[in-house]
Formats: structure tokens, sequence, C-alpha cells
């Protein structure tokens, strides 16, 4: 038996252990794995420092080797978040109904865990404590299958992990990590269906496209983001444009920033070159319509790529539009259904476009930055989902959770 | 562009309007389509005549094709049906949760519809209309996609939908059969991300089974029921047959009855012979362990096979255990998480059943028969997932829609 299916196994008889858990043990167990981890730092620096070492050998850039990093600092805000998830509500048990059927059924509907997950990630170790916390604080197994660049920080990681657990009565195959790295094992992972309740992957577009074209397990969908901003006519400048410089530029790299500007043209009459000023004092660099080019030499033609993809960096598309449908139509169009907010002080217009833009988040009068499990206040995040299906938006806790009917009967037969 | 992406790419369009169409206008809709179908009686029943014709000359068996015939009592209950969609309440639009952030964004988290549902289906038409009327209930578009056996009968209904549809400010869009019933539209339907949110495969193990290893489509997975009936040491006799023999015999062909009755061997010694004779005197077939073989003659070895599959036949396997966990055990390892049921006055042994099993129903002194969406007080059903993600157990309305967050801010931007 593969190394994935005998943890795959494993894990599926832990979760059966670990759906009877309580609250008070998942904390205690999330306290021990954060004391663990300021403990070994010694052991933990230094495995991680094998992952750096070698991708200095291979070239790689110093954003990812930043991402790559475990720092003392870095230790004890992993641990403050493993603190943090045991200070949450526990959703399992939570009774969502009770219903007594006219035949004297009672018939509840309570929060389960989902069972097993597995964790398809890249390059931050971070993600490996994070969605380990996450998972075990729902009553979940998770098989965690990072990539090869971070092997050893994750080996060490989860060995510390166990190393806590060893001190609870939660078995330590609550959390196991895939050692295989091999692309063989991620493909066979994505039709476990007889042990793997849900896939999660978190990484670039490629990757969770290739877990969702190819896997039989069903996965929770997350990340792409393609948001827009739209500036009516009645917005008020300097809130336009503060949100416009903020959905841009806070943190170009994420999924919930902005990549298209949709400006209204009476709007963008007045106040364009200032909206483009202030963009360009924060290094933005710009591509627009024909439209929107008459504004501003620097804006360089938009191709149909530049209204499909993600920049995630300080780059920003810009379009004239003649109403607020024509800004719907187009984020129908091109948008991934994650995040789209209206500036505007016109009721029936803002009604339109919350009602009609179809996305996980729609705003009124704010940054789109706001998309976020902590922002929203579910005090954890495991990823923003972009489906439809079971979790829609931010997911916390709750999103890693199924249910149940429990039916309490007194000898009912059918009729 | 194939019939097919020319039929989702309209009922994606057509999915836009739907969301924002009133409960009203939905309402008057299937109650327009209700009229429709009993007006148009002669011509559905000459185009259902040709699938019959066809069905006799391939041979067909005479209960599939009753379930292939409509007749003018069966329209009356589909218009009845319909009527019945009508009078629930909308789940669209419903506020799920209202939460003011220290940042004074309101968020809101609000019901809104999937989107476009592909259904694939065997046989019987009465799905048509059923599937129809809760897709558009709940603001979606549906495409259907039947078998080539009931193509005349399907396309007929479809069309008197559509004239129905014409009345309204509904676009016809909104309910499509796909006419080419090839194996091949099927596979592409399977991954038509681009344009379908949602698959749902209705029918045997088989078609279900081509459909999630398949799709990359989210699916939700319907159907397949092993279910258990555990009898515990202190059942009481009466109500431990009673329930038996409802939960074998009552309707055998269905997901929710009973496969593999599981007799505590203390409750066996006294019991066990009246329970057989009970089930004999229904014509119920028995296969089991060499312990329950003991008991009467009657009853053949069970294999491998037996515990896994549904018999969907007036057949049970038996099989003695010594405790609760030894059942529960069996049901982890045989059973497909759809509904299970322990007869028992033991509290303890009845807690032990409830949390440790994992199932989409859990029973205790009750048939299984009961999981079932008009049974649970839905007013519907599109069927009973058993699946984790997304909906559990029979699904109503609700399951057919998605959420939303509103967020409404005062200029927010993030720091």
């Amino acid at each position: 038996m593969s190394e994935l299916r005998e943890k795959a196994r494993k894990a599926s008889e832990c979760a059966r252990i670990l759906s009877t858990i309580s609250t008070e043990e998942k904390n205690q167990a999330l306290q021990l794995i954060a004391i663990q981890l300021i403990e070994e730092e010694t052991y933990l620096l230094k495995e991680n420092d094998k992952d750096i070492v070698t991708a200095r050998q291979n070239g790689t850039n110093e954003g990812l080797i930043d991402r790559l990093t475990l720092t003392s600092s870095r230790l004890v805000d992993m641990a403050e978040g493993l603190r943090q998830v045991a200070s949450l509500s526990d959703p399992v048990g939570e009774v969502l109904s009770t219903d007594t059927r006219p035949n004297k059924l009672k018939i509840s509907k309570v929060r389960v865990p989902l069972g097993v997950i597995g964790m398809i990630y890249e390059a931050r170790p971070n993600v490996t404590i994070d969605a380990s916390s996450l998972c075990l604080k729902a009553g979940n197994a998770v098989l965690l299958r990072g990539s090869s660049s971070a092997i050893h920080s994750n080996t060490a990681l989860v060995t510390v992990v166990q190393r806590a657990l060893e001190q609870t009565k939660i078995p330590v195959e609550a959390i196991q990590l895939i050692e295989d790295t091999s692309r063989e094992t991620a493909t066979e992972m994505f039709t476990l269906n007889e042990y793997l309740d849900v896939l999660i992957p978190r990484g670039g577009a490629s990757l969770i496209q290739s877990v969702v074209k190819n896997a039989s397990v069903p996965v929770l969908e997350t990340g792409v983001g393609n948001c827009h901003l739209f500036i009516d006519r009645t917005a008020e400048k300097d809130m336009a444009i503060s949100i416009a410089v903020n959905a841009k530029t806070q943190r170009p790299s994420v999924c919930n920033a902005v990549e298209t500007i949709l400006v209204d043209r009476e709007w963008a009459i007045l106040h364009m070159k200032e909206l483009l000023q202030e963009l360009a004092n924060k290094s933005v660099s710009f591509v627009g319509d024909e439209e929107a080019r008459a504004y501003d030499s620097r804006i360089e033609p938009a191709t149909e790529s530049d209204w499909e993809n993600e920049f995630l960096d300080l780059k920003v598309a810009l379009k004239i539009v003649g109403s607020v449908d024509e800004a719907i139509n187009h984020i129908y169009t091109y948008g991934t259904k994650h995040s789209e907010s209206i500036i505007s002080e016109d009721a029936l217009n803002v009604e339109n476009f919350l009602n009609k833009v179809d996305a996980a988040a729609v705003y009124h009068n704010s940054s789109t930055r706001f998309t976020d499990g902590f922002e929203f206040g579910f005090g954890a995040e495991i990823g923003i989902s972009t489906q439809k299906l079971h979790a829609r938006g931010p997911m916390g806790l709750e999103a890693l959770t199924s249910t149940k009917y429990i039916v309490q009967g007194q000898g009912q037969v059918k009729g």
C-alpha cells in the first residue's frame, strides 16, 4: 500500500475518533501544539534552513524565499494563531434546527465534522499549521500535501505537532503529512474518494484548476479573484479615489485586490486625471480601453487577457462605461465571482449592482480588500471560496463541517 | 456551437434574469405550467405513446414501461406537484445573518440562486417536471438531459412548459431539454464549468458514479443507500419486528429501505425466529453470517457483495453482533452513509450509535423509510444527498441555492 493510501486509511479511522472528542480536548491539543512549536524552535529553524539552502541553490527569487522562511517571530505568530483557534467556539454539535413532525418523529439537524480533509498547497509552511489547527478544531483529520520546496520545514512542523498530540487523547494520525511530493501522489489524492471527504487546494491558479478538473473527491475551490471597482456618476470623488488606491495598492498580490476599475463617463470627465495621478503616485501602471487612454498617454492599450486575468501587481485596467448596466455586463463577462464593489450615491444604481452582480461578496462604498475571514469576524480562514456549493466567500470553521439528521421515534413505520 | 453549448450559454444568460424575478412571478409561472399540462393532455399522451411503442419493440420490461408511462391521472399529479411547489416559501432573498463590524461595515449573508443546474436522469418523465419546478422556484435555470427512451415524452413536456413560460416574464430558456441524448453530450456536460454551476445525477448507481468520477462541474451526489437496522439487546420485540418489516418490505426498491439487519446476540436467542417468520410472511428471502444461519435453514451464506450492495429487492442480509460497537463497526465498513437505525431501550447505546454512526440520517426506534424531503417537512425533494458538502440527506429548495455577502460601507479602506 502506498504511503498516501496507508495514511489516508489511518486518517479515516482517526476521523471516527475525532468526531467524538470534546471541545476541551481539542482546545488543549491546540494549546499544546502552540507550546511545542516554541519549545522546538531550534529544530524547526534548522530544518527550515535546509529548504532555504536548496531554494537558493535552485535560484529561487527572494520573494518566494521570504515566504518559505521560518523565524523566531513567525513561530510566535503561529503559536498565537493556534491559541486564537482554540478560543473560537466549536461548531461541532451545534443544533441547526429541530422539528417534531405530525407523526411525532423528532428531527434535529446537527453540525458534524466533514471527516478527512486533503489539503494540497504550495510553498508557505505556515499553511501547514493554519490548516491543521482549523481542521482539528472542526473535528476533522487532515492529510497535508505541501510542495517539495518546503518538505523539510513541513516534515519538522508535523513532527512537532504530532509530539504535542502524543500528550492528548487525539491520535497523532489526526494530522499527517504526505512526504512523497511527487505529482503522481497528488494525482492519486484527487480520486481517493474511499477515504477523503473533501480536497482544498491552496495556491496559484494552475494548481487550483488542476484539482478542480481532475478530482472526483469534492473540492472546495479557492482563490482566483479578478475583482472590479465601479465608480458611478454620483461617486464622491475623495471616497472613490481613496478606495481605488486602497483596493489596488494596499496589497496587490492578493485575490481580493482590484484588477479593473470601471469609471462612469461623466465622473471620468471631472475626476479621471486626479484618480490616475493618485494611482501613479503609488507606482501603479495602467492599461485601458481607447476612451480611458485619451486621459493619459501612460495608459497602454488593454488586451483581452488584461480584462480576463489578475495582474496581482501594481497594474490596473481602466474602462469608461456609460451606465451601471454596462459595468454589470463587463463584470458578468470577465469577473471570477469573488469581490465586486460599486462607489455611488445613487440608491437605485447601488441596489441594481448589489442584486445583479453574482459574486461571493458585493460591496457598496467600500474597498474589496475586506473579503477575508478575519475581517468578516470568523476569527480564522481556511481560504476564500469562489464556488457556489457548500461555502461561498471567506471560509471559517463552519465551512469545515457537514450536518447530519438525528431522528428520534417511538416505533414509527411508514404507511 | 453544439446544441448543448448553445443551450448552456442561453441558460447562463437566463439565470441572470431569473435571479431578479419576484416570488409572485415564479409562482404564477408554476401555476401556468400546471394548467398547460392538463390542457395539452392529448398531445402529451400521444408523444408519450411513441416512447412506449419503442420500449415494447426493444423488449423493455413492464416495470420500466410503467415508470415511463404518462396517464391522465399522472398529469393531474404533476400539476398538483407544481401547485405545491408554488405554495412553498421562496428561499431566495432570505437574510441568513447580519453583522456590523467594528469598522462599521455592515455584512449580510443572503440566499441567492445557484445559477444553472444540469440534471442528468433516467427514464421517468415526471422528473422532468419535478426538477424543473424546484429549479425554477429557487430561481435557477435548468438544463435537462433525460434518457433516449423518454425523448418524445420529455420533448413534449418541455415544449408545454415553455408554452406556459411564454405567457410570463421568465424567458423560456429557463427550462431547456438537451435533445441530443448521446453519451458524448452527457460527457460534455460533465466539464461545462463555463456555464454550469452544479450537476445533479438522478438514476442508478452506475450513472451517479460516472458523473462523480468524470465531472469537473461540482456534483450533488444522490442515491445509493446501503441502510442498516440494528436491533439492540433491549429492543422491544414488537417494535423491532414491525420496524424491520416496514423498513425492508414497504417499498424495497428505494434507497432508504433496509438492506442488512444487525441483531444483538441475546435478542436473537429470544426473538430471531419470530423476526424471520414475519419477514418470510412478506416473501423476504435471506442471506446471513454463520451464526444467523443457525436460526433458519432458509438463510443462504452471505457473500462480501451481499454486505456491500443494495438488494433493492425483498431480500435481506442478517448478522448477529455482540455489541453496539460491533454494529457501528459493521456500518462503518459497509454503509453508504445514507440512513441507519438503532432499535433500543438502552440510552447509552442509543447515544453511542447516534453520535458515532456517520450518515445523512441516523434513527432511533424508527423505520429508515422516512429519509425523504416530504417526510422531513421540506414540501419537495430534488434527491437525497449522500455527500457531505453543501447538502446532506433529503434536499429541498434550500439545497438549490447558494449565498452571497452584501457589504455596505461608508468609504472603508483596509489599514
